[in-house]
């Protein structure tokens, strides 16, 4: 299939990969900096433009990956062109697209990505929508050509995935560097943690989160609480931070018999 | 050699095993429970005990496991016996045992471990401390028969640890529950975002957590983050929470570039 690339950020560039080495053409890459753009198009072997006078219309879709409040103005420009256009949003509507085109879809994959990391893009959740069934069946059939993992979602529903997964990536990331950050002011190295959240992660491959909780909340360990609480004296946010989690993992464990 | 386990929880459960398969003899297993002791006994070719008074003094170590309130109490009774006794806890200082005797030491594996779950103990950070330098060297070389991964840690030191251990493994499993409850109120399935969690841990592997940082907050994207706390709107405290991670993260972010 010959496919167009809106975007040059993260989800742009393993998308484009994911295309090209399924045996996809990608016509053009376009963003408003040239370089990232020349950057992403020599990967995959594709023109890059930084303006959207210069569509090539011999295309068959448009993969929208723009930032979200940028979506509508690159659409209401790509929509002239008559093409299947998609965006890669959890968080935007299908309906922002079809008020410029009937010929809309989402292409929404469910990972985090980052550039100077490689992804095995058949693993990843791709969740499909389309304003029709002919549409819908056409991306799924694109889909399965890059993943295994394809879901039909609706835009409610997609919202929903996008809030969970800042939830399950974004925040836990976030937390990783606080980690890091205390161990560094004690000159020990983020290594030692490695292996922990390594296998926090794996063990909710197969287990509910809720059963293979641990910690001293989930204990209701009120001293070593109390202790972590002062050693935090310092950084009130990180305090606030601490308090909250560890209620709501107290919350959740309220009549389950606490583990010995 | 002869290893007595105090305690019949997560942690002394894998520690006795790793010690089994490491070819040690498990002399005896004590719980308060005897039930609980004689499941771990059975498992690892022991006796099970439910009095410290039943203690065998044939033995040249004793691995104290339980809660951290109690470990004194436990101490306190094992000390008559003359051997050497360590604990397995983060946030307990090794002073609380030379208060009973000078054979002392800490054996902390940096871990998260359920009963549920089978673990790969090689890999598992041990963090040791001794109340000397023969002490140490005798903890080093048992250790390292089950771990690759042998750490001297003091106590201070190992407190720090186990508070970042709390945010790098406590909360993102406490966020994943989060995430597993919102689908769940929308008749989605966990295993949608499985792939997703293992790819956050994973990235952090190689990469600084601030490196990899993606979402809504760090490209201090206002709009979704306001339609995440609407929709978050019924739960108060979940709202609390997305508040001030994005908060953290905006703060982190400050000064450096927003990613395209």
């Amino acid at each position: 299939m010959n496919i167009t690339i809106i975007g040059s950020g993260n989800v742009a560039t393993h998308m484009a990969a994911a295309f090209k080495n399924a045996g996809h053409r990608i016509v053009q890459v376009y963003s408003r900096d040239i370089q990232h753009a020349a950057l992403l198009a020599y990967h995959v072997s594709a023109e890059a433009i930084d303006s959207l006078d210069n569509i090539n219309p011999d295309t068959g879709l448009f993969v929208v990956s723009v930032k979200d409040d940028a979506i509508t103005t690159v659409v209401k420009a790509l929509s002239a062109h008559k093409k299947l256009i998609v965006h890669t949003s959890g968080s935007t509507d299908l309906n922002s697209l079809l008020a410029f085109t009937p010929k809309a879809g989402v292409f929404y994959p469910l990972q985090t990505f980052s550039k100077i990391r490689e992804v095995d893009f058949r693993s990843v959740p791709l969740c499909l929508e389309g304003a029709d069934d002919g549409i819908l069946a056409d991306l799924k059939q694109l889909a399965f050509t890059i993943s295994n993992n394809v879901y039909s979602v609706n835009s409610a529903r997609r919202k929903i995935l996008h809030l969970a997964a800042v939830f399950a990536c974004n925040f836990p990331n976030y937390l990783y560097g606080v980690a890091q950050d205390l161990l560094a002011q004690n000159q020990m190295e983020f290594n030692m943690l490695r292996p922990l959240i390594l296998e926090t992660a794996q063990k909710v491959l197969e287990q509910e989160p809720r059963n293979v909780q641990t910690g001293p909340a989930v204990r209701n360990d009120e001293g070593t609480m109390a202790t972590h609480m002062q050693m935090l004296s310092e950084m009130p946010m990180l305090q606030d931070i601490y308090s909250l989690l560890s209620q709501g993992i107290i919350k959740n464990n309220k009549g389950i018999t606490a583990p010995e």
